[in-house]
Parts: C-alpha cells; structure tokens; sequence
C-alpha cells in the first residue's frame, strides 16, 4: 500500500513517542514534537494513528510485543510462569514510570483512557480469559470458582499496591511469588 | 488547653476541608480558601494542623472514624464482614472521586505522599495485619501462609481494577464478595 510504513520505521516512531512520554509527559506530548523527533509529517502520522490517544496507545502496545494469547504452556502455574518469564524487570520499571505518568491524564482525557483500553487493556484481559479458559477445561480450575472473575483484580492490586504502598517497583521475583502465593490458591489451581 | 479545638468544630473544619477537595481538588485548595470557608484564622489552621498536606491527610481519616483495629468479631470472615458493614456505598462512591483527585497530586507531593501514608494507609495495615494475626492465632490461617503478606496487594486491587478496568465504583455487595472468593481462599481460611 502506498505511504504505508515499514515495521522497522514504525518501531522507530514508537520508540520515540515512548522517549518524549517519559521525557515530557503526556499533556506536553504535541504530534508536531513527535514529528519533530522522527522527522516525519504531521500528515502521515494523522493518517497513520488518527489521533494522539491512538498514537500513545500502540506506541505502548507495541511496547509489549508478546501477547497472552501467544503462552499455553500445557499448566495454569506454567503459563503464569511463562508471563512472568516474558518480563523484563528494568524494562518493568521503566512501563511504571510511563504508567504512573499516563494515569494522571487518563482522568483528563476520555478519549486517551478509551484508546488505551482498545489497544492494551482489552488484548491482556481477553489473552488472560483463554489462559483460564484452558485452566477450566484440563479440571485445573473448577467451572465454578469464585475468583475466576476476580483474577485481574489481584494482579492489579499486585502492581498497584507495590507502587503506592510499598512504594518500590514491581519486579519478576515479586511477580512470581503472587502468582504462586496468591493467585493459584484463590483458584486452587495446582502449586 | 487554650486555643484548643471542640470536637464538633474541628469536624466541621474537616468537613469544609473535603468539600473544598471535592469542588476544586488539591492544588487549588489553599489554606486561604479553607481559612474562609470555615470562618477561621490561617494562624490557627497552622497551628493545629502544621501544614496543608497534614490537614488532608486528617480530614480524610476523619473521614473513616471506625478504624480496623476495633473490629474483633471472633472469625477472619467475621472481621472482613465487619469492614464491609462499616462502609456505606454512597461515601464509597464520594471517596473515590476523591481518592482519584488525589492520587495526581501524590505524585507532585511528596509531603502529601506521606502525610497520607503515616495518618491513612498505615492505620489501616496496622489494623489489618492485627485481624489477621487474631486468624493466625486462633488457627484460621496457617501461620506460614504465602498469601499473608499480599492481603494489603489483594484489596487494593479490588479498588483499583474496579475503578480503572471495570469503571464502576466499589460498593458493599462487590467487596463482600471478594473477600469470600478470593481473599479467605487464598488464605486457606473458613470461608
């Protein structure tokens, strides 16, 4: 398709809309500073992602190349393991501070908060439900467990409680002793 | 003492202080504006309070008068049903609107950060880890449980997943359930 990018060029674009998030935050975060950095056209990148929101969002999407869809180990305890294993605990720390500074704007801008559902939160949730899903059918998790809805909220509060309670990042070692310590046994899925 | 506060005049400053909160969030509350409103003098908000990240952090306690530490029911299940009791799902809602306006101002005040964490968040797990360590006494929960040290990661995830994923405000009947589907299992307790 003609003016279409090439991965190598649109990964280039992600990475900086990523840099100038950190460096600026997103209120700061102009397409024409974006176009700046990539030397690129405001036009191709408006015709590209449509909008700002959109942009971020892939950008931080694309952050994250390897989807939960993607994991199916053969065991619920080795697709957890597998999602930790996916991690990288500098590259974690560094989605915190991008992540800390986005929640702020999610408030202010509806649009960016429907964007970064779309594009991130969505994907993670249905890829997390087919994990389950395949949990449920080996008779790993029983049909009717109570804390199959729930399971996103623990890993929320996992990320969540470790930023702004214990005020340290979340790294692969923490991640995993959740999942062990409190995910499976809420499901009573095998240790 | 002289110069000391009644009881009722300082919940009514407290009051003030939230309802200020509310309307126009924490950057724009200044203790000229509380001053006003409340019909006192800044000496004496000063005085009694040092300063205005210190005043938030003691209306928001102020906010929540029963604390964990005087639940004691006899049961782990008991004592979360408690929590659940203490809460009303209209406050709930308003708490929120308010935790949300100032989870931004956290990040840009560190002092806030602190006053929040020493008078709001650190009561709280001093009082839940008291329930829980009643549990462990009394043989509910084994004492080397791996999920103890995550019950604080569950329930803020509870709140926050509800809020940013869900996008619905936490109420009684939602939390009553999470604790029956995921906390007490994950801590092997009596459900």
């Amino acid at each position: 398709m003609a003016g279409r990018l090439t991965p190598e060029r649109e990964a280039e674009l992600y990475e900086a809309v990523l840099d100038l998030l950190r460096e600026v935050g997103y209120d700061a975060l102009t397409m024409d500073a974006v176009a700046a950095r990539t030397r690129s056209s405001k036009a191709t990148l408006y015709r590209q992602w449509g909008s700002k929101p959109e942009l971020v969002a892939r950008a931080l999407r694309h952050n994250k190349p390897v989807t939960l869809a993607e994991i199916d180990t053969g065991s619920l305890r080795g697709d957890f393991q597998a999602m930790v294993a996916r991690e990288d605990d500098c590259q974690m720390e560094k989605d915190s501070a991008l992540m800390r500074g986005l929640m702020r704007a999610v408030h202010d801008n509806p649009e960016l908060h429907k964007a970064l559902r779309e594009v991130l939160i969505e994907p993670e949730i249905t890829g997390l439900d087919a994990v389950l899903r395949r949990a449920v059918a080996r008779g790993e998790v029983s049909v009717d467990n109570r804390a199959l809805p729930y399971v996103v909220h623990m890993l929320v509060g996992a990320f969540a409680a470790r930023q702004f309670i214990e005020d340290r990042p979340v790294d692969k070692a923490f991640l995993a002793d959740y999942f062990d310590a409190v995910v499976l046994p809420a499901l009573g899925a095998p240790g």
